[in-house]
């Protein structure tokens, strides 16, 4: 694990997003694999305790070192929404994976300015890896520049989505028909997918319902990396996004995607 | 990461075991992410290849300490196999998670004496970790005693299961009716959700189609922390099982998973 400053020469805003991943991931990790009793997992407590923790110390260094600038967070809503300069955070993505111990949660920072999110982290606090992407520079993964894969066709690609039970019956049913084209799918992932995807391990991602906190920090990531990633009618992510999502290794290959969706 | 010998004090087998862990580990990670053509990944080539270099790797130092010892393997086949004493060795669980980059697969390896596993390892290269279990005693998690949770109800249960794509179109059913009535349920994990279970992290596992090189060594991980772990119908796993595999933390739950999956 490298510290903020470590990981990137850009310094300024790339910097201080490394800074809050690194003030993130021992707090998550300080509630991560807690024996905590059966009810309290079930209900989601402990990850809404750490989420809320969390995401208010981000907030608080936000506030401290840009008091300019806006949040959007999970847990505690938006400030100075209507700012250039907003940080959209989520403090925990990829809750169920916090609550039963799976080790590839992450932290997810954003940073949008005009509304277009131009510096995105991704950070997996149990395994200490970072993602970041930058407007016009290449992504890093741990300080080393990384890439999608080159694999353009559908029948080649190797596709996640976290969970079959995130899609409402439509939008099962349209990755069903795309996903069984694909060489494989795998169920399972969160922001780790798009992590796995920047890195050139997998071909595409293809999700519903995520909030802009949960996709926000992966455009600049995706972007970075020579990938695509758009909503599923391949329009750019943005604040009111109904947060279906599409990403691909390789133009060719988003288009394929976004093309057997609606076929 | 511990050595084989640091890992447990009962010395002998259970050493042996914690050694071919060690054997496998690096010879796996030398395969993993490493930068593999589109059309090589998509038939899980490089997967198969780790796969038998590793169990070839395994095979030799068994066949060196034990030449009396069986072994089963699931890529180079059966030697010795009405040994009293038979080793089933999966070098690489979770082939969609190694090739796609995934740091959740595992290792596995079990020790069957007249047929009972009473010795089984759960290995998992990329982070180190390690259970143990082993007839009559506690199960290890890297060194020290683990158990599974408390939970005695279905409706306060955290499942997993690796895959809807492993479920025949009965099996799915079943499952979908038992764990949409659990308090959550979660796809992705392969050999990694048992670990989790014999830690306490989760509450249930339901999988079908399994082989015995991917069951074998759950059976001991699994009892040593207190859980129960049987084919669908309650019988004990052995190499003849069907592989359709339910795992709980007490028996309590394990009943009750039973009795929802015919229900």
């Amino acid at each position: 694990m490298q510290s903020g400053t470590e990981r990137t020469e850009s310094g300024g805003l790339a910097s201080f997003a490394c800074m809050l991943a690194d003030l993130a991931r021992p707090m998550a990790l300080e509630h991560f694999r807690q024996n905590i009793a059966v009810e309290q997992k079930a209900d989601l407590s402990p990850v809404t305790y750490a989420d809320r923790a969390i995401e208010a110390a981000m907030r608080a260094l936000i506030e401290k070192t840009y008091p300019d600038h806006g949040i959007l967070g999970e847990e505690h809503g938006t400030s100075n929404i209507d700012s250039a300069r907003v940080w959209v955070l989520d403090p925990i993505d990829g809750t169920k994976s916090f609550v039963t111990g799976m080790p590839t949660f992450g932290t997810l920072i954003a940073l949008l300015e005009d509304g277009r999110p131009t510096l995105g982290v991704i950070s997996i606090p149990p395994t200490g890896e970072l993602w970041i992407g930058r407007d016009g520079e290449a992504t890093l993964f741990d300080s080393v520049a990384c890439h999608t894969s080159t694999c353009t066709k559908l029948a080649d690609a190797l596709v996640y989505t976290t969970s079959p039970d995130n899609f409402d019956v439509a939008g099962l049913k349209a990755f069903d028909r795309v996903s069984s084209q694909a060489a494989m799918r795998r169920y399972g992932g969160d922001c780790y997918s798009y992590g796995l995807l920047a890195s050139g391990h997998i071909d595409a991602v293809i999700e519903m319902n995520l909030q802009p906190y949960d996709f926000m920090a992966l455009v600049p990531v995706t972007e970075g990396a020579g990938g695509v990633i758009t909503d599923w009618q391949g329009g750019r992510l943005h604040l009111g996004s109904d947060g279906h999502v599409v990403a691909a290794a390789t133009p060719e290959l988003h288009a394929e995607i976004l093309e057997a969706l609606y076929a």
